[in-house]
């Protein structure tokens, strides 16, 4: 029956709009662009149409698919269409459609997605489309919204568009019929009709900026255009990266000046080399503090003091980017959300309901013992790494040859192979997961799915570290291995992203550029798709995150740990703006109010870092050498270390709780905001009455 | 100048109102109560005006002060006055008044304190005085707000009239003048004027009250109805102490088993009365885990899972109160705010202002030095106190008399005096820095001044506790102190709750009333401000909080700490709402949402609670046996409770995340009223515009 009523008037509900619109005003407000679909309401012609999304299609998709695909886009939202432009291309019948957005799309999406944009009296204020022409700016969309908020915005509402009943898409097998509120986005997907959706680069910005971003010598990001450009997520990436890279100068100054004093700059460099043990002990043992002691307290206090001055600068970039209000929890849900029909208590639309008990479960039964199981393997590896070392350490004593010699390296390989391959399962698994866990939103989404992959990332960074400074208690083999990793991690790392994408660049991306100049801008569009997915911000977050990691828990035995990290960031930001301005394609970013889940890790570490840095000073040689002359019992100086620890979580305690995390006049913006927002509930229902 | 235009116009700015109204349509709605003062619009006429507040005259206060003073109670909020109905009593130049409120001020006021009422659609929603046709029974007072929340709003719009102009109070010399902007209650009660503002008591709801409260066996107590007659505050107090006595339920029934399967009973019995040493641990040296680790483990996990369940109790709690949405900081500052003159940035109203920096410099460089000074003086006097017990017991072996007999006890008097001295001072230093740091809401004062007691009553009373079980790491001692702590301390809380006010009430008050039942209902008012003023809650709050840590802290030394708890809080709520009901004066009491800073201590002390036991544990005879035995080294055995210590820790960190802190129905209704509140927002300027 359902098919049958599809088959009838499958097409048509989009063409029945057609004719309408002919005799309709709109017919006249032809815009200048040709070829574009027509807009619906006189505001929304304009001189000029901005190309903004590309969508590429399907090589066998037949021409009444794409034209009924462009008919859709352009219908309005209210009969069920995306309310966008669409233009075919050149050839009509070619394999993309270029997408564009009215103002009034773009105005009412502004309004729905809880965007603040400069009112008329200079405040940040949610915007609302009834007070639009209060809103500076709101006649130029160009000016109004960032390009990366526009083009969010064309995805936001191509993603939305649900078949308002059953239907036939033109050209495509009975079995790809829409049946009601199925999303029509994710369907043409999965029938290869539609096979990405990309943003388009606009070559005049993206040259303003990389010249302002990497080019010169320049030490400030322009971190309000990388917003304008690449959306507020990636600009809190960066801001954050420049927010710690600055923030590593005093742990940086501080570690030259323990290693100079101490005269350790010669024997670090032996022991991160040699191996060789705390030679030099005796050498500083007429200060009474150690370098460790020092380095050790102050970056447990750093910690701290770094990231609430973090969050006090992340809500301000959020307050001038216009995403402190975001209302994700009031907009429609993600796509492939599911759940039964029915009214959403809290907005009271209509839209799939999923309960939360029933995710809180599947969360409890499912996800949590998975990922402990896998946390379980890497704990495996380990220790099968450390047996496989021993055995073959043991092979090469008996036998001595040259294959046992290579023996000697199989237990490193297999444990690198065999960590690899499970991270890459392990990803596959936690995406799924959390696809399982059916959360509404897409932060949500986001962040279990980092949290899950966070945890045992940190957890594969970290095992062997803690293995040696907990179990085996070796501070020399703990420098040893933090130099050795930080030295090589950074290698790596320059390699990896400058060279590698530098070459990359030169000899393969750039002929194939220099090719298309003569032809003309549709090709252009079509060579930025073949250009790779933009990887996402997790691997360069959780890089840092490591770092941060090897700083605060472990860099007392090796003081230069922050001069390493200062001089890589200096390069990784211009290798990271680099490489998003020119090796990937440009990638959809939602609007975001802060860095998610990420703030939430630096802090556990940062507490994290206390307990390991009070079991370091513990471990430290000095102390060692008093107990072994006898100056305290080995239990006293035990308490006294579990003392210090206790008052230093409790300073940490108190300091983040003392500093506030928002500026003060963030807090009274805000404020203000709710004030005006409960004035207006209370004047609501009069106005309703009077009209 | 000021003074020559206040002598001029003073008493008319009131008077020039009256006139006006003769001639208004105001003037044919005189309600029936007589003597009352007019109201001033139609829909506050009602038949029967209800005595809320009682305003208590200085006995020199001449007749035209009164009158003035009953003038401006009832001109209209508009025109400077207090908008309420006031009436003279039986003579008319006796020393009181009696307030009243009209309709239209309560449900001005109930909206301007963001309470929450019952919507036509049952649901709880922000009260809208535009809207107000669509609340049940907004048409009549007495139902929908409660006898607490009117009177509170009574209080609240007298607190609230401050000068329009210079002004001269008719009756008072001249340097009472009134200047502009000066705080009118205020400034009365210094003149003299007004003696006090006692909330009156509603004799058949207090009957009521009592019956459902306590004086039969009932186990639950009608907390809507605490609410409705006390008010929120007052509620909370009781429904916290109700859930938490019946929290105890479960570590008294563990402390009761293992006391009985232990055989402890007669073994603890003996030991808190003759103090002698833990003679009995043979005994039970077969089973592999003591019952003192039972019980600490126990503690630990429930005092976390307690407080995460209060929370969420006390949140449905406020949603039914009404109070989840309060306003408070968007209403007019507290009374003895003060600051210069300038426009709210949050609310964009004149009233003073004054600078957040400043505030918490004087916090920073007065009040936490002052409060580590007192917490000093009680370390001092701990410490003079063993000081002179050392020296007591010297002389006394010395001499051995009976003069030296007697001064054995000196140390424990004079220590005794000191602290309650030094309470008494830190008191008043209290009151007088938080009056210093000059806050602008009512609450944010409370919360400061509550801390600041609570830091200092909290280490009066724990000091030589803690003491005993870090320092002197004695744990017979500490058992035997608990124990009679928990003895002596019920013993004198029922006494001083129970058996004195009984008698008081019996011998002292009853007479009072039976001599009052033929004279009219004045003279009951008159007696109700003869009864002693209520002291607040925070005696009542400190001493659950005590017990919460003799309970969360080192009940593991004495595992019957709970079934003691127990009997005590099943008479206590009982001697609690005896005392309010008929010992005191009515409180006016503020709509509250929470239990404030008082749900912050009960959380730290939880955590405060690991590292105890863990360390109580470390003491135990059994640990200690273990380690004389040589099964375990003293360090190994420090590294178990110290890791313990930090698992422990984690697991109530998660736990105290994991569990929501609202129920999810709550959520969802808050995040709809978020919602309803951002449409409305984004409506406004559309109405505004049209009409």
């Amino acid at each position: 029956m359902n098919k049958a009523d599809g088959d009838d008037c499958g097409g048509e509900a989009v063409q029945q709009q057609q004719p309408e619109e002919d005799q309709s005003p709109a017919e006249k407000l032809q815009s200048k662009g040709p070829g574009w679909t027509r807009v619906h309401c006189p505001c929304c012609a304009s001189e000029r149409i901005e190309p903004l999304v590309l969508v590429k299609l399907g090589q066998k998709v037949r021409p009444e698919t794409k034209r009924w695909l462009i008919r859709l886009i352009g219908t309005p939202q209210t009969d069920g269409g995306a309310g966008l432009l669409a233009h075919p291309g050149e050839d009509a019948s070619g394999d993309i459609i270029v997408v564009s957005a009215p103002r009034c799309t773009l105005l009412r999406a502004t309004e729905e997605l809880g965007l603040c944009k400069t009112y008329s009296n200079d405040n940040m204020e949610a915007f609302s489309y009834v007070d639009r022409d209060n809103f500076k700016d709101s006649d130029n969309m160009e000016v109004f919204l960032t390009l990366a908020e526009r083009q969010y915005i064309v995805k936001y509402e191509l993603d939305g568009v649900r078949a308002q009943r059953d239907l036939r898409i033109p050209g495509l097998p009975d079995n790809y019929t829409l049946q009601r509120r199925d999303n029509v986005w994710q369907k043409l997907g999965s029938a290869g009709v539609i096979v990405d959706t990309l943003p388009l680069h606009n070559p005049d910005k993206l040259k303003a900026l990389t010249e302002a971003w990497y080019t010169g010598n320049q030490l400030a990001q322009p971190l309000d255009s990388v917003n304008g450009y690449f959306g507020s997520s990636v600009a809190f990436y960066f801001s954050f990266l420049d927010f710690y890279t600055w923030s590593l100068l005093p742990p940086a100054i501080l570690g030259l000046s323990i290693t100079y004093f101490s005269g350790e700059v010669q024997k670090e460099m032996d022991e991160s080399v040699s191996g060789s043990g705390p030679t030099g002990v005796e050498e500083d043992s007429g200060l009474a503090v150690s370098g460790h002691m020092v380095q050790a307290l102050f970056i447990m206090i750093w910690s701290t003091v770094f990231m609430e001055m973090w969050k006090r600068r992340s809500s301000s970039l959020s307050y001038r980017w216009g995403t402190l209000h975001l209302a994700e929890r009031f907009a429609e849900p993600r796509p492939a959300f599911h759940g039964e029909l029915g009214v959403n208590p809290v907005t009271g639309r209509m839209e799939p309901l999923f309960p939360e008990w029933q995710r809180d479960l599947r969360m409890a039964l499912v996800s949590i013992p998975v990922v402990g199981l896998f946390l379980g393997l890497v704990v495996l590896g380990m220790l099968g790494f450390y047996w496989g070392e021993a055995q073959a350490k043991q092979l090469h004593a008996e036998w001595d040859t040259m294959l046992s010699q290579t023996l000697l390296y199989m237990p490193s390989v297999l444990h690198i192979t065999y960590t690899n391959m499970l991270a890459t399962v392990y990803r596959k698994v936690a995406t799924s997961l959390t696809e399982y866990e059916n959360h509404r939103e897409e932060s949500a989404y986001e962040n279990h799915l980092t949290t899950k992959v966070l945890v045992f990332t940190f957890f594969n960074c970290f095992a062997v570290l803690f293995h040696i400074a907990f179990f085996k208690q070796d501070v020399p083999l703990l420098r040893k291995r933090l130099a050795s990793l930080l030295i090589v991690s950074q290698l790596v790392n320059q390699v990896t992203e400058v060279v590698v994408p530098f070459l990359v660049d030169r000899f393969i991306s750039a002929p194939h550029r220099q090719e298309s100049e003569d032809h003309p801008e549709e090709d252009k569009f079509r060579n930025q798709s073949s250009l790779p997915t933009f990887p996402g911000l997790f691997g360069e977050y959780i890089e840092l995150l490591v770092q941060f990691g090897y700083l605060s828990l472990f860099s007392c035995v090796y003081p230069l740990t922050a001069v390493l990290l200062l001089i890589n960031n200096l390069t990784e930001i211009r290798s990271d703006a680099y490489k998003i301005c020119r090796l990937f394609r440009k990638p959809f970013t939602p609007p975001v109010a802060n860095m998610g889940v990420w703030r939430f890790a630096f802090e556990v570490l940062s507490f994290i870092s206390v307990v390991s840095n009070c079991w370091l000073l513990l471990l430290s040689p000095r102390l060692q050498e008093l107990v072994q002359e006898g100056w305290m019992s080995n239990t006293n100086v035990l308490l006294l270390a579990v003392l210090m620890e206790h008052v230093l979580i409790g300073v940490k305690v108190v300091l983040s709780l003392l500093i506030p995390d928002e500026p003060d006049w963030i807090r009274k913006k805000r404020q203000h905001i709710e004030y005006t927002s409960l004035q207006a509930l209370r004047q609501q229902s009069l106005s309703s009455e009077e009209s």
